[in-house]
C-alpha cells in the first residue's frame, strides 16, 4: 500500500488554469530544468513535482486549459504512472514523443502557449516555438513564472555558502583562465559570455558552493566581457564579508535577478555568446533587444574545463587513493557481516550499505559530499539502471543474491564514480557468463591504445562486444565525463553509441561502465574512472583512477584471455601498492586475498 | 627522362581567358566531374586534363582572367607538380583548402564566375555561390560549356551498347522497383524524383551498358513521376531496335540534351526530390524555374539499391566462386613462376600479373571486365594506396619482397573486390608483425556480431586495434559497399572513422580490408567483401563471400589466438568446399598446401 500523502494536485491545475485565463494565455510549460539547466535541481526549483505530483530527475509538462499532458523518459514510466493523476495528464515520452511534436499535433489554431525563459534553454525555445508557429499558435514568452505565482509555499533559493577554492587545488588563476576564454571568444568573434551552468562558473572563478546535493558549485549567473568587465550575478548572501581568499577583486558582484538587465546593458551593438542548451532563452532574447548579436554555441569554458591540467589530475589520482580506501573497508565489512547476519535473521539492507560507505568516506578529511545519489541495489533492484533505495524499497542483501554499488564521492581534490559487483556466496552459471562479459568489455576499453583524432563513438563498441558475442548488450552509454569536484555527470566528452563530436585528448577524465541488466533478476554492472594519456607515438591510452579491487568470485576464469589476466594482476598490483598505509591491518588481509595474482 | 608529349596547355588557357572576355566573366570553374558524378570519366567529359594537363582521376580548377588554381587531395600531390604547369597554376589543397574557401578568400569584389550546372552539383553550387556572394562577387551559370566550346577535338560522349538484365539476375521487376520507389517519395512528400546516377538508373531499369570502363552501365537521366510517367533520357544509339528483353513498357525515352527541358516540362507545381551531391545542379534550378519545388535529400534509389536482395546475393555468392577460381590459379602460377623466373633475370613484372589474372576472370563466360584497375604493386609500390603500374613503372616481383594484388571482375552476378598479400620467400620480423597486425584486424571485423542499429564507424576501430596496439594506423577507410554488377564502390553504407549515417543491415554488401603501409618499402592489406546477415536473435553478422585463401607464411602465427586460428581454419575450409570442382588437379594440390589447417 502507498502511504504517501498525494498533494492537491487538482487544486494546484485549478489555480493555474485561472492564472492561464488572467494572462491571456490558453496553456503553460512547466519544466523539471532550473534556471541552469542542472541535473539535480533545488526544491525551490522542482515546479514539476508541484504541478503534476511526478518527482523523478528529468521531464516536462504542459498544461492547457482544457487538456494536460507529461513527458517522461523510458527510466520513468512505471513512476509516472503511480504519481501522476491520468484523469488529468496524458502520459507521453520525452524523447520518442517529445513536447515539440506534441505542440505541432496538438495545439489548435490561435492558442497562446506561455513558457518562462528563464526556465527553458535556446534549444527548447527555438523548436517549441517553430512548432507552435506550425500549428497556428503563438509562443509567447511571460515574465514572472506562473508556477512561481500560485506556489504559496515555495521554498526559498538556496543560500549555500561559497568558499574560494586555491590554486593549489585548481591549478589555473582566475586571471589566466580569463586569458584563455578571452581568446576562445575572439577566434569565436564574440565578445560576450553569457554563462549560467554553475559548474563553467566556479571552474572559471575558482569557487565552489553547495546549494544543490551532490553538486558542489553556486547557483549564479556571469557575464564575461572580453575586453573589459567580468560580472557575477550571485546572491551575495552565499559569500563571506571577506573575500580576500577569493580572486575576485576584478570582478563586479551583482543580484541575479538583474541577468537580463545587465545583459541589456552590455549587450548593445556587440556579440554575445550563448550556449544553446544551458543557457536561458531569455538572455539570448534580451541580448537580441538590446540591439546584440547572438552566437548560438558550445561555452568556452565547457570545451576549456574538459581538459583537466596537472593539479587537477593528481587532485584526482589523491582522492581516488582515498575513496579506493573507503571501498575496501566497506568490501571487508560486507563480506565479514552479510552471510552471518543473513544466516540471523538481521540482513545488511541497501540503505544500511549505502550508509556504511559514506562513513567511510566521512572519515576523510578532504571529503565534502557523496558525488551523486549512490545506487545501493541487491538483485533486481540492480537491473533498473537509476535505482534510489528508499526505506520503503530497501532490500537485503543476502546469501545467494548479487549486489551492485555504483557511488562516488566530492572530494576538495577532485570526484569519484566507480562501479562494482559483487556476491554473498556462489552465483548461476548465467550470472557467472555475463559478469565475466562486463569484465572482458571494461578490460577491452581500459586496454586500449589508440590515435589522436579519435572520438568516442568509435571505441564505445569495444565495452560491448564480448556482451555482443552472447547477444547481449545494455542500454546505457559506456561512460561520461567526471569534474574535477564539480560535477559527477560533465558534458561533453563520453562514450556512447551516439556520435560525440568530441575529440579524446590528453587530460580527459571519464568513467568506463559497462553492465548487463536481466529485469526482475539481477544487475551488473564494473566501471573504473579513467584518465587520457599520452603515450608519446601519436597514440593516447586510459589509466585508471579508481582503485577498487574486482570481484573474480563471480567470473569464469577460463573464459579470460592470457592478456587479460595480466592486466588483472597489474591492477590489483596498483591497488594494493597505492594504497599502502591508508589501510587497517586486517583490512590489508582481506584486500591480499582478493587480489591475489591469478597469473597469466 | 618523361618522355611524354606534353599538351599545348598555355594555347589552351588563352583560348579560354580569351572565351571568358567574350562572355563578360573573370573566372570559370572546370571540374573533373561529368553530368553523373562518377569516379570514373568518359575522355569526353575529362575537361580537367584538358585546360590543366593533371590526368588524376579527382580534382577541380578554377581558371580567373589573370590568375588560377589546381585543386587535388593529398593522392596527388605529387603527380600535380609533375603535369601542371606551376607558373600558371597555383596547387591547393581539394579538402584542406577547398575551391569554396579559395572563392570567399581570393576573389575580387565584383568579379563573375563562371560555372557548368550540368557539372557541379547542388552541395557545390550552393557552397561556392555562398562564398562568391561573400566576397562579393557573382556567382554565374552559363549555359554552353566554355571548356566545350574551345576543346576543337573533344572526343565524342560514349556510345557503350546497352543490354537487359533480366530479373533472374536482378531479382526485381521493373515495375515492382516502382511501385517501391513511389513509396519513398510519397514518405518524403515528393511527386517527381530527377536521377543522375548511371547506377541508380539501370538498378531501377534493370539495365546494364558500358560507357565508362570498369562501370557497366550507361550514361542517362530518369525523372520519374511517382503518379504517372518513367521518362528515360538516354542516346537512343546505345539501345538496340528491338526492346523486348526490356522492361520499359511504360517507360518514355527522349534525348539526355532535353533533361532541363522535361524537368520545366513535368515540374510546374510539384515537389522534386534531387540528390544534392549526385544531380546536376541545373536540374534544381529548373525545377524553381518551372516553378516547382526542391527537395535535396539522398535518392531513394540509393537507399533501396544499398539492400541486396536474394537474388543478388545468391549471384554475389556465384561470381565470387568463379572469382576465388581465378585468383587461386592465379597464385599457384606465380608461385610455380616467380622465383625461378627472378632467378634467371626475366622476373614477373606488375602488369604481367595483372594481365595474367585478368586472363583467368576471362575463362568464365559470366565475367565481362574488371571492377577497377586493379593495383598490382611490389614493394615499395604497394604503400601508394592508389597506384597503377605502367608501362614507364611496372616493377619486378622479386624474391624477398613482398606483393600486394588488389583486384576484382565485373560479372553478370556481382561485383568482385579482394586483396592480398604475399610474398616470393621470406620476409623480415617488422613485415611479420605489420602483417599479422592486419590479419588480426581483419579477423576481429570479419567475426563481430552486433545488435541491429549499428553505423560503420561503430565497428571501424576493431579492424584497426591490432595495429594500434603496435603504434601503427592505415590512412583510409575500413570498407566501402558494392554494387551488384554496378560500381565496386558503392554509397552510402561503408565503414570509416568518420560517421556514416546508414544502419548497417542484413544484404548489405561491403569490403574489409585493413592494411599498413611503410612509404618507399612495403604495403599491406587483406580484403575480404562480406555480406550482413541476420543471427535471428536481434544481432548481425558478416558472412566472407570472398573466397581466397590468405597466406600465413608472412603471419608470425604464435601472435594468434586460438579463436584467430580457428576462424582461418573454418574460412579455408569453406573456401576448399565451395571451389570444389572449379579447378584443375595441380591447382587443387596447390589449394590444399595453402590451406592445411593450423590447428587451434
Amino acid at each position: 500500500m502507498d502511504t504517501r500523502a498525494r498533494p492537491d494536485i487538482s487544486g494546484r491545475i485549478g489555480a493555474l488554469r485561472r492564472k492561464l485565463a488572467e494572462t491571456g494565455l490558453d496553456g503553460y510549460v512547466v519544466p523539471r530544468f532550473d534556471e541552469h539547466q542542472g541535473e539535480y535541481c533545488a526544491p525551490h526549483d522542482n515546479r514539476l513535482a508541484f504541478v503534476t505530483g511526478f518527482t523523478g530527475s528529468a521531464g516536462v509538462a504542459i498544461v492547457m486549459r482544457d487538456r494536460a499532458a507529461i513527458f517522461v523518459d523510458g527510466r520513468y514510466q512505471v513512476q509516472v504512472r503511480d504519481e501522476v493523476d491520468l484523469d488529468t495528464f496524458a502520459i507521453e515520452h520525452f524523447y520518442d514523443a517529445p513536447l515539440k511534436e506534441w505542440l505541432r499535433n496538438n495545439l489548435r489554431k490561435g492558442e497562446r502557449v506561455g513558457f518562462n525563459p528563464m526556465l527553458l534553454p535556446s534549444t527548447w525555445d527555438v523548436d517549441c516555438g517553430r512548432s507552435v508557429k506550425a500549428a497556428g499558435g503563438f509562443w509567447t514568452p511571460v515574465d514572472e513564472d506562473l508556477v512561481d505565482a500560485i506556489w504559496a509555499d515555495q521554498p526559498e533559493k538556496p543560500l549555500g555558502k561559497i568558499m574560494a577554492l586555491p590554486v593549489a587545488y585548481s591549478g589555473e588563476s582566475v586571471a589566466e583562465k580569463k586569458r584563455r576564454i578571452a581568446a576562445m571568444l575572439a577566434e569565436q568573434g564574440a565578445d560576450l559570455l553569457i554563462e549560467a551552468q554553475p559548474d563553467n562558473i566556479a571552474w572559471f572563478l575558482n569557487v565552489r558552493g553547495r546549494d544543490v546535493a551532490f553538486s558542489p558549485m553556486p547557483q549564479s549567473f556571469l557575464i564575461f566581457d572580453r575586453a573589459g568587465q567580468t560580472e557575477w550575478l550571485v546572491d551575495h548572501r552565499k559569500l563571506p564579508n571577506d573575500l580576500s581568499d577569493f580572486e575576485l577583486d576584478d570582478v563586479a558582484i551583482a543580484e541575479p535577478g538583474k541577468l537580463l538587465e545587465r545583459v541589456k546593458a552590455m549587450a548593445a551593438g556587440r556579440t554575445a555568446l550563448i550556449d544553446p542548451g544551458f543557457a536561458p532563452s531569455a538572455a539570448a532574447h534580451a541580448t537580441r533587444t538590446a540591439g546584440g548579436t547572438v552566437q548560438l554555441v558550445r561555452s568556452p569554458i565547457t570545451l576549456a574545463k574538459m581538459h583537466k591540467n596537472a593539479t587537477e589530475l593528481a587532485g584526482f589520482r589523491d582522492c581516488h587513493r582515498l575513496d579506493g580506501a573507503a571501498w575496501i573497508r566497506f568490501f571487508a565489512w560486507l563480506e565479514q557481516n552479510a552471510a552471518d547476519r543473513d544466516a540471523s535473521g538481521r540482513p545488511v539492507s541497501e540503505l544500511e550499505a549505502e550508509e556504511r560507505i559514506l562513513g567511510y568516506r566521512q572519515m576523510e578529511e578532504s571529503f565534502v559530499e557523496p558525488s551523486f545519489r549512490s545506487i545501493s541495489a541487491a538483485d533486481g533492484h540492480a537491473a533498473m539502471c537509476h535505482y534510489a533505495a528508499t526505506h520503503e524499497t530497501s532490500a537485503p542483501i543476502k546469501r545467494g543474491g548479487v549486489y551492485l554499488l555504483d557511488s562516488g564521492g566530492q572530494y576538495l581534490t577532485g570526484t569519484t564514480d566507480a562501479t562494482r559487483t559483487t556476491a554473498i556466496g556462489p552465483v548461476s552459471d548465467e550470472i557467472r557468463r555475463a559478469y565475466t562479459a562486463v569484465l572482458k568489455g571494461l578490460i577491452s576499453m581500459v586496454t586500449l591504445k589508440f590515435p589522436k583524432g579519435t572520438y568516442g563513438h568509435q571505441l564505445d563498441a569495444f565495452a560491448r562486444r564480448p556482451l555482443w558475442d552472447l547477444g547481449l548488450d545494455y542500454d546505457h552509454g559506456t561512460g561520461h565525463g567526471v569534474g574535477h569536484f564539480l560535477s559527477v555527470h560533465e558534458q561533453p566528452q563520453r562514450f556512447d553509441r551516439r556520435v560525440n563530436e568530441i575529440e579524446l585528448k590528453p587530460g580527459m577524465v571519464t568513467t568506463i561502465e559497462p553492465g548487463y541488466y536481466k529485469a526482475g533478476a539481477y544487475g551488473i554492472r564494473i566501471e573504473n574512472q579513467v584518465e587520457v594519456v599520452d603515450d608519446g607515438d601519436g597514440f593516447l591510452s586510459f589509466r585508471s583512477l579508481t582503485l577498487v579491487p574486482i570481484d573474480l568470485r563471480l567470473a569464469d576464469m577460463d573464459l579470460l584471455t592470457a592478456a587479460e589476466r595480466t592486466w588483472i594482476d597489474a591492477y590489483h598490483g596498483r591497488v594494493v601498492q597505492e594504497l599502502d598505509g591508508l589501510l587497517d591491518q586486517e583490512t590489508v588481509g582481506w584486500l591480499a586475498e582478493r587480489t591475489a595474482p591469478v597469473g597469466a
